[in-house]
């Protein structure tokens, strides 16, 4: 089978996970070149995986050796590999965020436009666990009318030292405003923060956990609890609420337990296990359609409309209030 | 057994469940009187299970051969009735609202202050429900650190032809209200609306779902989706998040069927099968304690306390903003 | 209202609950006469139930004080207190066994035809237990076809010191036998255990747990696990397989915890707690039926149907193979 | 990376399937050469992956260019190509049944052992099931005590027109057979056939539903429901009962529905989406191990002792007895 040529950026944690995945687990792809600035990690790993390495990013994305590129490198430096990727007409495969801020993103709506061509695919996995697939499946079939709530529920366990109370938001929260907007074909338009009693776990100062409340075009209210400090562990709740029934995620579990008194499965510790199915059938639809010259998944322009509605969130913690979303009207390039 | 001598105000259909219910399902209570404004029904009724007539719920409130009152009758009289049985030193239950306004309620509790004897009782009766109980118990068992949120649900099928808007307040979210201050052990201090999309079983100019978000004095924060017409089924839920677990009502049932590609079961369609147990052991326990002169269940100052949070929910309907709740400060007589 | 005027003979745990019951919980009903070996006990409880004591059983049956009769005395002394509540013309109320033999049964059958009146009732509870109702609705509906298998678990966390091998059927098993007769609405004819290899838990020559297989009239198989040293917690799973579908009961359970990376419930501990409810409906059925002169509960005739069932059972664990039931056909007097 | 060269002999339904999966969803492996008796569709499917085409699965075992083998062709024909590929020195992964006959096998495990050599695995997906293997995590940490008892279901929708009897133990609870004697690491040493009443939808003269009892070597029983014809959905059950607590497969879903009067969620109606995955982690593990040279899935021995079980299976059908499993003490060729 041909094997598509992909350059990865970024050899943290997330790049060697993905690099793993694209060599063992997707079919039809090969890591042909990476790049980092930790250069003693990349060369081990270009090693490792028989690539090239490259000191600057920008050079990989320019090798004929490398088809397409997937950035997971630090976040400041998304926006510019993914501009030098639509350069040089290649398609790129970026972890959220896009870009760091809503004018970063819409540099790259632009350079994409006018390259015109649809080359950008943004990293949201959910669109691609079969539990939301499900969901949006049985909402398209219009038996449960029109969405009008959706409750949605983010916990991790604990959160590492470098928290900080916008992480809610651009870290966490963004995963469902991504698949919210996906889910019920609707843009976010409004925002607001309400912030609840703050968990002894939280370090001094930072505020976790946080109640997200969106209102979507066509009234529909979101609220998304995220919680960084839940100690039981990784959950991912939701629940969306149509004019004539309810849809819920499953919990994900393969064994229940009786012993000791009590009845129960165990709950999930880490992202990684809970959507490591998710991951796979994103790369390896990421492939298939570059393969075929298309993107499939979220676009550039999902990527500009999380960071719009992640920043209005940021400014209802500032006000106090309901933000509106600030937002450019959707490009006929990206309407469907 | 002693019987106690139970007098009944209001002969619709919840004041015949009770009378049915002290009659034939509590032990050690018995029906002596009832009075109705809707005369011919509650002639009936008196007859049927020997009881005396009164035309006046005063009169019946005065009858030697009532001990206790039970008051089910029209919101607008329960103040008055109340009242009554304080001046007439009796115990009373009344259904909820203990009165129509927060001041209706200040009066009562002041009357029953000044009575210097604890007499009243409001009908909450989730807080006799065992898994409403079960939660308490698990809370205050400490091992769920403080309580940070709560997500609540109540929907209901359908709304009857005399649905209005505030309904989702004072009809409904007022169980979650009175139910969250007790299993939380806090008070409410501020409340808001948030509005979603309207479902198209509405009637014109109605607004149904709501969002009511409630915030208590140490700063948890409630959200309670009120739904009522939801299409499905009468769906109570509630789960309480604290720093170190979480709490979930289970699904009433009694049977998993699998049948015709599904695994199933049941909704109840009504709020009478959810909370028939609720209704039976708040009732034994009001006649167990009358008889032994205590108040031991909601009292006037938890159905005033009530009323008080409703209102700043309704305010906040009107000025789309947090609406902080106008309450007196809990009297010593109240305190635990 | 009346007040039905029962005898309790025997004021072991089990009797002291009935008597507790019929007294607090029971409407209608009120315990005038006590009887039980122990004198020191039985009276203790007459004087604190305000009720006669009588050293004999027969002579509480003879009591005109006495309406009706309940029996919860020591196995044995089934058979002789129900022939003469028979005698006597009065209802009676046997908890299992009806006779410890077929035989003694028997003799009861054919006396209480001999009088001409129905008037045994046998404390098959779970017969008012709203699981197995609904169940046995569900059935009855005819969307499931036919019964062909069912699949039950009856799990006890610990047996006390007296635990023996025949108790899996007698004192355990019984009841899985008569609630399957009573939902399959079909005799069972032919019965067999095999033994699985005993738990370390259980004492030297004993046996446990064991697996009792059973066959209908109409064919269908029902095996059922006893397992009396589980260690968790009682444990009672019923799932019948029709034709077209299956009804399984749901776990007893009010609250879903999170906790400690698991999602859990507690499972129950005691069998008084799972079948609290059903004691309570079907005592109050009883004195409700009872003060109208019918028998509407598990009668004389499946008393004698479980015993002779449990017989065949025991006769299979000897012989090791499938073992038919010897019964006598059913009288006219009992058919429906 | 290095592509294992794999030759794939028969392709029916389930070959094209394994074909189709070796290329696209496996890494490290390709289809170079098939064979079947179905000339015309082999052909088209040779064409179709780019590889050879073989009118003699002999002829393909020879190619230089096939490094491993796969047989799905037709049942009788397994052995005669197991031992083949084991005269040719290849690995080779066989469909279940090894072979047809007990006898069949053991000339396949006495070919292996002359071989000297560890080539043999056999199509036992359920051994790469996440839930499966969960339970054997667990069971091997001892928190469990001894596995004494397990309780399992296996029920498909319909069955196909060639539905016979033998069908039950052979194509059914083979499955079963094989991953009980790998969960509790125990030999199955007896088998008996109880025969259900037979469901409506069954055709003439055959027999379904079946439980299929089991007694393994150390004692343990394990009960086997497979009913063919269930009509609602393919559902696999499978509870281990250990001293100490129970472990309980968890129903595959993504989604509870709450809609009409239920909450649900769908069945599903399928195998090939029941062990889909568990499918994909096995030809990965073949794939991965053969390359190393190991066969670290279920190997000849196990497809041996599976075909000795159901030889006792359906012999017990004929006798109605117990039935002893008649099979050779394990080699030191497959001891652990």
């Amino acid at each position: 089978m041909y094997e598509l040529k992909v350059g990865v950026i970024g050899t943290g944690a997330i790049g060697r996970t993905h690099i793993q995945r694209l060599t063992n687990q997707v079919t039809g792809a090969r890591v042909t070149a990476v790049s980092d600035i930790n250069q003693e990690i990349a060369q081990k790993i270009a090693s490792e995986y028989d690539a090239k390495y490259y000191e600057q990013g920008e050079d990989l994305i320019e090798d004929p050796d490398v088809e397409a590129v997937v950035i997971c490198s630090w976040d400041p430096t998304h926006e510019k590999y993914v501009l030098a990727a639509i350069r040089a007409g290649k398609f790129v495969f970026c972890e959220k965020p896009l870009a760091e801020t809503a004018e970063g993103c819409r540099h790259i709506v632009d350079a994409e436009i006018a390259s015109g061509k649809h080359l950008v695919q943004v990293g949201f996995m959910r669109r691609f666990d079969m539990g939301y697939r499900s969901m949006k499946a049985q909402l398209s079939s219009g038996k449960f009318g029109a969405p009008l709530m959706a409750h949605c529920v983010h916990r991790n366990a604990t959160a590492n030292a470098q928290y900080e109370t916008k992480v809610n938001v651009t870290g966490t929260a963004i995963h469902e405003i991504d698949i919210m907007r996906w889910l019920m074909d609707d843009d976010i338009v409004a925002a607001k923060i309400v912030q609840p009693r703050v968990s002894k776990y939280v370090a001094q100062g930072q505020k976790d956990p946080q109640i997200i409340v969106l209102q979507t075009a066509s009234g529909a209210i979101i609220d998304v609890e995220t919680f960084m400090h839940c100690q039981y562990g990784y959950d991912i709740q939701c629940e969306i609420v149509g004019e004539e029934g309810t849809l819920r995620l499953a919990d994900p579990t393969q064994l229940s337990i009786r012993r000791g008194g009590k009845c129960s499965f165990d709950i999930l510790q880490d992202w990684r296990y809970r959507f490591a199915d998710a991951y796979h059938v994103e790369f390896q639809s990421w492939v298939d359609h570059t393969k075929k010259g298309i993107v499939d998944g979220p676009n550039a322009w999902d990527g500009y409309a999380a960071i719009a509605v992640s920043d209005a969130c940021l400014k209802s913690r500032d006000t106090g209030k309901w933000e509106p979303v600030i937002m450019d009207t959707i490009p006929e390039f990206y309407q469907k």
